[in-house]
């Protein structure tokens, strides 16, 4: 299987422009090495062996009995398995059977818009339906508030001994209220592992339990990340995919650029926008300095966003992220080769259509001076996947070692927080 | 019925800033006014009262036949339809028909993956759907592209005189090859008229064919459009909510703040970012100037990005859009009452604690010296859309004049479509 591949001939950075910052870099290597051991979330490609094993039997046991899985989680919790579902199935995965075969549809509730949870619990069937409520903490106020509505609309439909089977928790293992209820009530668990944050969580039970309900292989998912993860240990910066990405991104930000655009050139990418806007957002958004992620999607958005880009201010980088083989291709037809104008296009691929609006965007934004980089997967399945989140959070850390910030924690939300307990009345708020 | 209401309160701009560019206002006003004959997307709510009943006509003759409507645009073309259909139907409108009563599935093919496009052909019945096909110039790539793959499905699959009834195009009365194609194929046509460009072309049959499919009242959209464009002739500009969003995007961008970030706290206007996002990019990022839109989602984006909102540079602007009345609410039962950590938020409902979040959010954000303002809307309906759309228009070309720039071309898209033609070897390039 191949690899990921990165180019960053398009960021209008020198070589020597590297060299300036080698010692910072080089400090930067060396505490990615000391501080290994802190860093929990890179163990997860190594250390799940009987995790995997126990959520596989889990699945096998349980999938046959449901037709559909809804994860109640938020921010990290939600935002990985969404990325992943949207990357390795149709579109239309929940819309059709022919598009998941025996698999449940999943959904994700992410957000608490009573409009949307009414219509959900409309929709599916409580009694083939699984909830796997997702919390570090569990303290988590969407989210419990959630898992509260949800224990209670089970209870109503069945008797309680039922309606355990019908709830799932991922959480610590020790510490919070969910464990705690969890084990009241006999709730199946899988636990988020000491030192996981929720932004690096994707690779342990958080992620790959609602993978493994739709089908997806996570041996391979765990395989590329643990491939990528001897990629990503190489001390020489301009082999190790990670680093670079962190070198570049990092070089833009002194320059001003305040701005990382992710740009997939593939509709089942999109998703992957959105699970490193908030890694890279609230990983580095901190001491007054971070880059804010914006998201667009090609071809579509060169009908939206790319006149900004190329006559804007030169104040980004735009992250292209392209597949070098498509699932499926479809060939445009001959149609029109009376009309100039419009036949040129018959006889060339859809395929071939999307790659060459890629490069001809890649071109135009250079020519502007807008610095770009390219993220090139050899195909979409599992193992790039697995990949491409581990090299993405390994490039957030040494992004943040960097800029000297600390990238695993998130003093800012507490404000936003507290205002809302006081509200509530929580008790020492 | 409510108007939309608008609140600068936490810009951080105090009113001598603005007394500072009264000239620079005064002139934009007038500018707008003298230019107004020119801007023909000014005038859709109020000369289609023919337009609406052709549309109404077609869709009762031709609502029955179909199951789905497949609209194959991009960019204006498609992402208006888009944020109308979330803002109004369910989440899970084509998933069930309970979510639809009788109305087609609605389908916006805004890309050209081949993947999405093998998988939607595969999901629905040729004989049953019909494509919309929405290009005012009738020389997009990517349409065109999908129009001349659908004609040749459509005609394997049936005579060609039937397959006629399959297509409906939307473009220019007059130029371009699509309404010369659909003259000599007999297709059904609704026009742009002349003077609305794409990303303005929401309120004319662009916006209105898929809305009346879809069941949607569109005679309230207009009236809300209409009735507030009274409100944005109002040259006072701190009682013209168009005028006053500009002029403190204006004063926000002379500080620096180079990204704005719209930030729905409700799950039916998240793709309101999206068409806003083009509106703002495409109408105000040129000569090295404009902001850079980004788009968030409460209150799920409070575990994502408002770390960084808080804690990182001050280089944004929040727009907050929130609703008065939500559509259902839902209470959070009083489960877990032994659990201070937990049982603080039952017996408050879901609608409470969505608001709530919002407050709290723009408490800590302004605590931090973050830029933000609200938009709110009564509730959600044809009438407050067609506020929300035209009022962002307005607010759009007012800016414009601000700066000093021309809101309405893209030149800096031409390079990209360039190089385009040029690999393909379009006459002429």
């Amino acid at each position: 299987m191949g690899n990921i591949k990165l180019n960053f001939d398009n960021m209008g950075i020198a070589n020597a422009q590297i060299a300036g910052i080698e010692d910072k870099i080089a400090a930067a290597t060396k505490a990615m090495d000391e501080k290994r051991h802190q860093m929990a979330w890179r163990d997860l490609p190594h250390n799940q062996t009987a995790v995997v094993e126990e959520i596989l039997a889990y699945v096998a046991e349980t999938s046959p009995k449901i037709t559909a899985l809804v994860v109640l989680g938020i921010g990290g919790s939600a935002l990985g398995p969404i990325a992943l579902q949207q990357a390795l199935h149709s579109p239309f995965y929940n819309h059709h059977k022919q598009f998941r075969a025996n698999a449940p549809r999943l959904f994700v509730l992410d957000n608490i818009d009573p409009a949307t949870m009414a219509d959900l619990f409309a929709l599916v069937d409580l009694n083939a339906t699984l909830f796997s409520v997702v919390s570090k903490s569990g303290a988590t106020s969407e989210t419990m508030a959630q898992f509260m509505l949800v224990k209670d609309l089970l209870e109503q439909k069945m008797d309680k001994e039922k309606a355990k089977n019908h709830i799932v928790c991922t959480t610590d293992s020790q510490h919070g209220n969910l464990i705690k209820i969890a084990k009241t009530e006999g709730y199946k668990t899988f636990h988020i592992p000491v030192g996981v944050g929720g932004r690096f969580s994707q690779l342990c039970p958080v992620g790959l339990l609602p993978a493994a309900f739709t089908g997806l292989d996570i041996k391979a998912l765990l395989k590329g990340a643990a491939d990528m993860d001897k990629i990503c240990q190489n001390a020489d910066y301009m082999a190790n995919p990670a680093f670079a990405f962190a070198i570049y991104h990092y070089l833009a930000m002194e320059q001003g650029k305040n701005i990382t655009v992710m740009m997939p050139y593939v509709d089942r990418l999109k998703y992957m926008s959105d699970w490193f806007a908030q890694l890279w957002a609230e990983s580095l958004g901190k001491d007054g300095l971070g880059q804010t992620p914006a998201k667009a999607l090609g071809a579509t958005d060169q009908h939206s966003q790319v006149q900004l880009y190329v006559d804007g201010p030169r104040d980004k980088v735009v992250v292209f992220l392209g597949v070098e083989k498509f699932d499926a291709d479809i060939k445009i037809p001959k149609t029109f080769n009376d009309m100039p104008a419009i036949g040129f296009l018959g006889g060339h691929s859809f395929t071939e259509l999307l790659q060459v609006s890629q490069k001809s965007t890649e071109y135009a934004l250079t020519k502007a001076g807008c610095s770009n980089m390219t993220i090139t997967m050899p195909q979409i399945d599992e193992y790039a996947m697995g990949q491409l989140f581990y090299m993405l959070e390994v490039a957030t850390a040494f992004t943040g070692e960097l800029m000297g910030i600390n990238a695993f924690d998130q003093p800012g939300v507490e404000e936003g927080k507290n205002a809302l307990y006081r509200h509530f009345g929580k008790p020492g708020f």
